[in-house]
């Protein structure tokens, strides 16, 4: 099961390509899937793919072109625009990864397959509702320790597989300017899966997560042009999946695989960016700590909708930005259904 | 801070000492400490303590000497009786190990100073209300991420620092039986805190904690000679700690550092023990997990006797054992008090 490969069943959504290196020094890992490529800047330039890919590529003209006015959603001059990959994909699971993570090598000094990592963590199952010592019980040479209660060993079904980053960790703003040189040197070899009821960080960097479960509440949010925040994007996709997660029974994982992250972005030009978000998120973290979904919430969809409404209602007297972001939510669950119909043959959480 | 050996502040807490090379081999980094050892077995055999160490020894003669009828609440002939050495200390940090546990190797092959670790653990806050990726952001090299809240970067004290096993993993009877040859050879490289709302197994293997902030919840409560059920000493106490913890604003550490734990215990002679506890915890789980402590909550002491009282209310119709582990949590706050009277010059947390 561990090592199955998903060659149909997965997509690579990649937000953009500036670096000609990137997809060669991945070919031995992504070449057998397909690639979904969603050009987040201007449409008039060419991306160059080396050959022997297999892929799809969007720019800014073909999202307005099949989305119509629900294109307004989906962010511009951002990678957030990713997530218009994630609506188009017609697999089960989703593997994104961002143009400057490179293959990381783990301490024996071996290339790190990330997806085959990820695809286990996928494939097997999550334990939000009570913590293991030994962190994945279902990893071999660990199981469940010595007093986790027996009714909850099958687990949950994982919706989400978090990897990190070894050198250039993610910091945000203030902490890269702090810490200019830091660098993530340590290689923790672990996965776990994130309790209920807790919130966590999302990085979208090295992120991969099972469509079918989850995919709708992947929202990547309204960041870069006409916005007045950036590099929340991941975040807020990470919170709303979470609250949903939890709502759902379905389960999130962090640790392993690691990528090599090769550059840090420019800390000055990040603090525009962030600035607004480190003054929201105190508002955003409660308001998503506090929050409870109603017994009607049987599916991603209905949860996400509900989700909007409270958006709108609680966080719009932090920043009239709520409000827009509040109906973008709507107008993106509208795209994901236009594009994902229920009753089409690959079976949606949402249609179930 | 964190290379403080903290020589006059911690106690080492030893259920006994059946093994002669144990202290020995701790011998370069327990030396220089204070040994408290409780004799769980018969008090006319002798205990030998290499020459070097600094110790006081307590046998069941002397506990029911020191507690009079408050004694009952000690196990007897089980290594749950430590939490009476917990309880005559004067220092603000407890190690407590056991006697099957040596000397673990890092990666490189170097001895690992567990004490130092644990010292580590303790003194740097813990971050119960959010998960940072990179787990403990206090550790050199870390920090935290992107999206973390800056009003959650202080963090709250640490209260407890569980640490791991190599070799024999701490595996319920079943799983032993299933697994009999499993070891854990997994270094994981990494502490994290457990979030708030989240139960976790505690191991009395290799514990450290701050009597000042939690000491009156350590209580292992009654097993061994005359009860119903072993091996869940530990346990029990874990889980009221964890809910004392979250509802008071400290925090509970888990992962380094690793002790090698030798040799495994009779997975018969543990199924024997265990199997009480294997129905009752499907019980004690929800248990803990939907309470709620009153505001007057204010010590551990008022948490630890109000959980008595729930205790013997809803866990009271599982079984009648819970009557009696009720009585006995409430004579163990007593002894306590007794030992450790709030108007002593050692701060204690009841006393504030």
């Amino acid at each position: 099961m561990a090592s199955a490969a998903l060659k149909d069943e997965l997509d690579i959504v990649i937000p953009t390509i500036r670096n000609l290196d990137f997809l060669e020094m991945w070919r031995p890992f992504f070449e057998q899937y397909h690639l979904i490529i969603v050009q987040d800047g201007d449409p008039s330039k060419t991306i160059k793919v080396p050959d022997g890919f297999d892929y799809e590529l969007y720019n800014r003209n073909d999202i307005n072109k099949i989305l119509g006015p629900r294109s307004s959603c989906i962010s511009f001059k951002d990678s957030a625009c990713r997530c218009f990959g994630y609506m188009v994909s017609k697999k089960k699971y989703i593997y994104t990864i961002d143009d400057d993570c490179f293959v990381a090598k783990d301490p024996s000094g071996k290339d790190i397959n990330a997806l085959e990592q990820h695809i286990k963590n996928l494939l097997c199952p999550s334990t939000p509702n009570f913590f293991n010592t030994l962190y994945d019980p279902f990893r071999e040479g660990a199981d469940y320790v010595r007093g986790y209660p027996f009714s909850l060993r099958e687990g949950v079904p994982t919706a989400v597989s978090h990897g990190l980053w070894l050198n250039i960790p993610d910091y945000d703003a203030p902490t890269q300017l702090v810490k200019p040189l830091e660098r993530n040197t340590r290689y923790v070899d672990m996965v776990l899966t994130i309790p209920k009821g807790t919130l966590f960080p999302m990085c979208g960097m090295n992120l991969a997560f099972d469509r079918e479960l989850i995919g709708p509440a992947m929202y990547f949010g309204l960041m870069g042009d006409g916005q007045p925040i950036g590099r929340y994007d991941d975040m807020w996709a990470g919170w709303c999946c979470k609250v949903i997660c939890d709502h759902l029974g379905l389960g999130i994982k962090t640790g392993l695989p690691y990528i090599y992250h090769s550059k840090a972005s420019n800390p000055f030009v990040n603090l525009k960016k962030e600035y607004l978000g480190i003054f929201w998120q105190e508002e955003i973290i409660p308001f998503f700590q506090s929050h409870n979904f109603s017994k009607d919430c049987t599916t991603v969809q209905k949860c996400y909708v509900e989700l909007s409404k409270q958006v709108k209602e609680k966080l719009g007297k932090v920043d009239p930005y709520f409000l827009k972001l509040a109906d973008a939510m709507v107008t993106w669950i509208e795209a994901w259904d236009m594009l994902n119909p229920p009753n089409k043959d690959s079976a949606n959480a949402s249609s179930k």
